[in-house]
């Protein structure tokens, strides 16, 4: 509102957002520095976006490039309940880079996403999820999704003596996200997958405060990343909120960010922040199998690749290309 | 994922999206139009969302242009529930343009709120609303602000025999939003301001089928418009979840939509769509009370002028002026 029309000095003084600084970067183009006062975000997570970006987001030329949290929000917040650390003792590596891959497509019924999830298991990957386009569908039912699923991931597990998790992908309202937790929770489940933008990040929140028990990996659909830095939003904002692994288009694959972006967003995951978990950066999208040398080269070992449709396209020689998949972050080739 | 990938020819014939048409707008644009198929949606608006935006939202140059929904969609999901006739008869004015206004800034106390919202009723301003960024703040607990605003649009009303309607914001994780509605549905409210992309489409939708009392006004805070059409968000798709009456950026104001878009986005609210209500379209942003005249001969009568800075940087004259505004529309002066 026009600051002429705020008549209360208190409020002038202690709740009108300041313009901290204005920088020049280009011919085009400003850096601009705002200070508000977190008594605005009533310590909701919907309204602390709200007041991050709210209004602005209605402005074509404004884009939000990250956030300084004052460390009583961060607490208040709290990061992700298990990090990197919870996600490598559930799958009991350490230290090497984990591997990860989707079922799909969707229309496949459950029998199918089991048996591809415990052909995956078998091949020595890490984490199973869900494509994110699968939800609750009449072709494939979540409950009897989750059942299949999990029961192949640990029969898997029994025959090759390592862990193998399955994350269910969990879509819909409230209500419906609430109720397939419990659902995965009933089965023994230990992780899943959360798209943060389209189930709304107040209720990411909830659902991480409310189980706290499940490694989160949060996925980025819906993020429309060209108004948010997807640095800022996937790599910060999405740890923040309790994302145990997130989950990002990797840089020359089938969308469109660069290296550097890539570089800076893993980085934005796992650098220390005040008392704030690591995230698990994992790249993903349209990578083949021949690339993960060049990847763990690129990000390190606190990385989980995701390779999905690469592994699906072998068709018959599924298992074995599976195998060369886990095989080659496991031993490094 | 890979279309080689795909070994089903049932997934293949009646679950992968088809592309329909590729057209070329000009040197660096196409339209093209894709079918997806109903069954992947689940029945679901966040798992709509999902099909319809989730991963196609991270490509940078792709923008969600409209949605040609089949009948049995549209009447899954309903709409408004009570529509432009249904806000018209709670404010008692058939025909004419209405008013509205907000209650701001944030930081004032809920008896400073509810003077401005008895000043404004009295003036015969028929919509007052909380700015959007009123949440549940510690210097304006939710429940305290909107017993005492919804107290004063009610003393207004029986001071000037005209129906003063109070609509208090809600804003958080779902649960508090619920818990928000149930306050305000126990005071005897009967309308709502919600932010459908803020709080999660999901969660507007779930709202708005277990409150469906209240006439909805849909803010549109964290829309991101440049990467969806805000003629079909703000126009359509937030009346298909249900919104009652839509607020978005005039053009002319503090905000970029051009005058092609706003008209485009009333006609989207507005025009006939299978067996869905009409919503009321509510220009805002910096429009001043001299803007009056223009903007109803711009939309016509089925509109509702929300108007706030403008007003309150009246100071003393508040009063005046919101009488202004409120005859210039009612006498269409």
């Amino acid at each position: 509102m026009p600051l002429e029309a705020v008549a209360d000095p208190k409020i002038r003084d202690s709740i009108v957002a300041r313009v901290a600084s204005i920088e020049s970067i280009d011919a085009n183009r400003f850096r601009v520095i705002l200070e508000l006062a977190t008594a605005t975000t009533g310590g909701d997570v919907t309204q602390l976006t709200n007041m991050l970006f709210g209004n602005c987001s209605l402005q074509d030329d404004v884009e939000l490039e990250d956030v300084a949290f004052p460390p009583e929000l961060l607490r208040h917040f709290g990061g992700p309940r298990h990090g990197i650390a919870g996600l490598r003792a559930l799958v009991d590596a350490p230290e090497r880079p984990l591997t990860c891959t989707a079922l799909k497509p969707q229309g496949s019924s459950p029998q199918t996403l089991a048996d591809l999830c415990e052909t995956f298991g078998r091949a020595g990957i890490d984490v199973i999820k869900d494509d994110h386009g699968i939800a609750d569908q009449a072709y494939a039912p979540f409950a009897e999704r989750i059942r299949a699923c999990h029961a192949a991931a640990e029969r898997a597990s029994a025959s090759t003596g390592k862990p193998v998790v399955y994350a269910p992908s969990l879509v819909g309202s409230p209500r419906r996200i609430f109720e397939q937790g419990e659902r995965a929770r009933e089965c023994g489940i230990r992780a899943v997958l959360l798209a943060p933008m389209l189930i709304g990040l107040g209720t990411f929140a909830e659902f991480v405060s409310t189980f706290p028990e499940f490694v989160v990996l949060a996925h980025p659909a819906f993020g429309g990343a060209s108004r948010i830095s997807p640095v800022w939003l996937f790599g910060k904002f999405f740890r923040l909120l309790g994302a145990d692994a997130t989950i990002y288009p990797n840089y020359g694959g089938r969308f469109a960010y660069s290296a550097d972006v890539c570089h800076a967003l893993a980085e934005a995951a796992r650098e220390p922040w005040d008392s704030i978990r690591p995230a698990m950066p994992v790249p993903a999208g349209g990578m083949p199998v021949e690339r993960v040398g060049e990847i763990v080269a690129f990000y390190g070992t606190d990385v989980m690749l995701l390779i999905g449709g690469s592994l699906l396209m072998a068709g018959d020689r599924l298992a074995e290309r599976s195998r060369t998949f886990a095989r080659a972050v496991v031993q490094g080739v």
